[in-house]
């Protein structure tokens, strides 16, 4: 599974990245831990990475589970759409929230894909073993 | 470990389909991204959704550590109590908030038997191999 | 991997207890659900649990990541580091959030580590299988 762990480390990787989007963006609107809110742009790089988070709990899990009962490669490939759509994700959401939804999607999609796809095929697993 | 690996799968589902009860209170009530504050029920929905994504990351590896040195059904029988238990505080949060309580505990008790027992059993495992 | 597992549970137990401090703090400040602003030091206490959820996405798969391709003691000691380094990061924020940025350095530095360190060596071992 090196493939699934590469993709695994690079979003990783990327949610390290936007949090020092939102760690910079404290800086450079003034707005001083703990305080989560007060500037429009900074809030926007917050929501950016709280919503990776949320979007890494499914997709870790999922890729294992997707590799463990299918095609690590297809795994790891879904693993690369997750990547780039929450990329675009990112940048849309920061220029303007309202836009949001096609990055949106191209990071639901495949997540939806590797947990239902790995979950079916434990599913599976146990009926015809 | 199929069973385990459904019930990871599920408990995914559930923490998707909460963060779509937050997408639709963020259109019934009108609270546009990036806020996250502005109606009461709204928050209360997203609180649910959080505070599940602050469950998701114990119960997920204590599924696991719990499987690897004890008994995976014991495990998977756990992570269906998580699952009940998450309904019910979600259904009784929105209703009021002052009423999480029961539901609360029935997705704490077993994430914590899940990982203090799976982390006695690594301990277990050194001391006596 | 017991070692690496119990470094887990460890980081997962000290997660919780970061949680109930939260709680604690809730009634201490009157904080009601769903709210989670409304007094500095309760948003203090829910700042380092909120940053610790997204420090242990991280270290968690690192971990496994890390002791996979590479040395599973040394993965083990690394977050060792990270749980210290934690427990400094939640004392110093409470008391000055102004003072968190060693404490942060300390869980950061493991983790960037782990992460790293797992990707590389999952694509050395596609490159030289």
């Amino acid at each position: 599974m090196p493939y699934v762990d590469i993709v695994t480390a690079l979003a990783l990787i990327q949610f390290i990245f936007f949090g020092f989007q939102v760690g910079s963006a404290r800086g450079k609107y003034g707005i001083k831990a703990p305080a989560t809110t007060g500037n429009e742009v900074f809030e926007r790089h917050f929501r950016v990475q709280q919503n990776t988070l949320e979007a890494l709990i499914g997709v870790i899990p999922g890729l294992y589970l997707f590799s463990r009962y299918g095609n690590p490669l297809i795994a790891a490939a879904l693993g690369g759409v997750y990547l780039i759509g929450r990329q675009v994700y990112a940048v849309t959401y920061v220029k303007d929230p309202a836009k949001r939804g096609p990055g949106y999607g191209l990071t639901f999609l495949p997540m939806i894909i590797l947990i239902v796809g790995g979950g079916i095929g434990a599913a599976r697993q146990l009926i015809w073993p």
